[in-house]
């Protein structure tokens, strides 16, 4: 069971996510974590000691969410078509809320850090889907795709929607041209 | 043959770019274009009214490109797979130079201005590849792809890498993996 400092810092990303999908990284405070939160500025620092800190936290807790655990999945011996369809129809939903979509964040916040720290968010994605295609090959329910070469369409079709949808308004069709893509590729038609 | 108030535009333009992918579309001032032109306040504003207007004209410039023109290729009658070829080498020597990228400007920009604007540049994008890949299968040298489907897919994975590139450092391999995925798409293994 998650303690009490466990579910505050929990509370904590989850009330600043918004506000980093609106306004970005740089134009975050801690002051403006301490207002969202209605938390005092010694409780917010005891567990994030500035919003970098807190930001870093939350790319760590959305790249792992649990809601795409393909790991978990896989050794629950899950179908690897039944995992992927969950998956898409998660993504398909984060593309039609343009507004949650942290690009922006993450692209000021990677201006501040070294390239190491968003190169390992990139591998995460990178290594959870090329596992899943494995797992699908191996056991014969994907078609035998070029593993990687996928896997870059999957991730950064995807990032290039979440940055556009902020830029332009998308039609739910464009969404469906993409997942429909990814579903041919390796389950076919 | 281009008049010099033409080319004094064009040099504008050129020498911009690098201003605007180097520090987005926000922090170009007047001034800036100014320094960097050698111009005078006046000989500028004769041209451009604003860095509204004159990143207006920049994302017009490129979005027609000469180098991407594929109607006036189909019009010459040539082949489907050479134009898209000369294509992707072109959107492979972008994809290697991040520092190149409008990507941060456009995002900056589209904050300021009306949907419309950005639509109408996503729109030519679109049906410039479009008609590239209704030619394509109409001759026979493409496959039967669904065209909308091709379309978003190559926008949005070039997009989405424009924008990763300069966060991470990219290998070339991934732009080869997009490239090859578009070529396998159309013309087959």
């Amino acid at each position: 069971m998650a303690t009490k400092g466990e579910k505050t810092r929990e509370y904590i990303l989850d009330a600043s996510y918004e506000l980093f999908a609106k306004k970005g990284f740089k134009q975050v405070t801690m002051k403006d974590i301490c207002e969202i939160t209605s938390m005092s500025r010694g409780g917010l620092y005891s567990h994030f000691s500035s919003t970098s800190q807190l930001f870093e936290a939350l790319l760590e807790k959305i790249t792992k969410k649990d809601e795409m655990d393909f790991q978990g999945e896989i050794e629950k011996g899950n179908s690897a078509i039944d995992i992927l369809e969950g998956a898409l129809v998660l993504m398909e939903n984060e593309m039609e809320h343009p507004e949650d979509s942290l690009s922006i964040a993450m692209y000021e916040y990677a201006e501040t850090v070294d390239a190491n720290v968003m190169e390992s968010f990139n591998r995460i994605g990178e290594e959870k889907w090329s596992m899943l295609i494995r797992y699908g090959i191996e056991n014969g329910e994907f078609q035998d795709v070029d593993v990687n070469e996928i896997v870059n369409v999957i991730l950064f079709s995807y990032q290039g929607i979440r940055m556009w949808s902020r830029i332009i308004p998308m039609k739910p069709e464009t969404f469906r041209y993409i997942v429909n893509h990814i579903k041919k590729q390796l389950i076919g038609e």
